[in-house]
């Protein structure tokens, strides 16, 4: 295919692209983000870091970097971080060296980034690719119930997730694809093809 | 998912799609269309006009609507053309009310377009989203090959054919997507994954 090309001229998939997926509580991020791992070779999963407290079936280094707020504020002052934001009291924060590494080696690299983060990933000024994708469930009415049938929380906690949430779609505009989350199966479907169609993108090469 | 959006925001898919499929001889571009239609029914093709002699396989108003010089004089001068361009010595052309009824009906509308004649449907400004799809063969020898083996031209027409795919391939930078079509399956899943991923763009609605 190459030898079709005028110079100059490639698609987006011969270099890595960050892909961020966002959405509010009950979204089903890390379920997708799973799923897509599990089938794409060229995904790799971008870790965060994070100050709030591990739940029992999370792993540090896989499901996030859990660290003191003291390491937190190092990071912070090291520039080590693209982005960070404070959700329900806790940090959370994007390494940048370990998406840097991943996309300079040709990686696509999905990262799992709180709303209100996802538009500075994009302002960092990677010199790669990065597309915004917002999850949701079908409705407000099922947003709801998943966030209730979590039931690790107090009805205040609760009370105050809704509320960020419905502040969190408010940002919807600032993103570039919007994925229901009807079914697990079709929300990873959606976002395959959103990948597939974002490598087949033309662009012009430096 | 309606109502989890800020007022004034939708997705593309909402409203009707306009997608171009261009691209040089032996990229197979009926061949992947056809097999488009067959799948979504939210697809129609758009039919378009030319002054070429009919192929014993082709069907008036359903591969082109074949007329003659002094009608597609009329068709220009009446306006009724999105765009048109000549290809070896004959005429091709894009209706504009069928592709804009059905557009304005909420349907997708492919349209199957000479490589010169794609940028002109974004130019038109329709007044809906175009994506503009640039299918080749997976390489040169290939296209040759491909062009090659339809057998039902002189040397003479064989070799004009290569030199206009020659020119055309300098046009992929105008194109929003570029399709390899190395198998015709794998090809329309491709541009399939496209049109799921253009559906779920955030737009701005008016």
């Amino acid at each position: 295919m190459k030898d079709l090309l005028p110079p100059g001229v490639g698609i987006q998939g011969e270099r890595g692209i960050a892909f961020v997926i966002a959405g509010p509580s009950g979204a089903g991020k890390s379920s997708v983000i799973s799923a897509l791992l599990s089938r794409d070779p060229k995904l790799s999963f971008s870790v965060s870091a994070t100050t709030r407290p591990r739940r029992p079936d999370e792993v540090h280094g896989r499901d996030y970097y859990f660290v003191s707020e003291d390491e937190f504020d190092r990071l912070i002052a090291e520039g080590a971080l693209l982005e960070w934001t404070v959700y329900q009291g806790h940090r959370y924060g994007t390494p940048k060296t370990e998406v840097l590494a991943r996309l300079e080696k040709g990686l696509d690299v999905v990262l799992n980034v709180e709303v209100r983060g996802a538009r500075a990933i994009r302002a960092a000024n990677l010199g790669f690719p990065v597309v915004l994708v917002f999850l949701v469930p079908p409705s407000w009415e099922e947003l709801v119930a998943r966030v209730r049938r979590r039931g690790t929380e107090s009805e205040e906690a609760l009370a105050e997730r809704l509320r960020i949430a419905r502040e969190e779609l408010q940002h919807i505009p600032e993103f570039d694809y919007l994925v229901v989350n009807d079914s697990l199966e079709e929300a990873v479907a959606r976002v395959e093809a959103i990948i597939k169609a974002e490598r087949m993108k033309i662009v012009r090469c430096a």
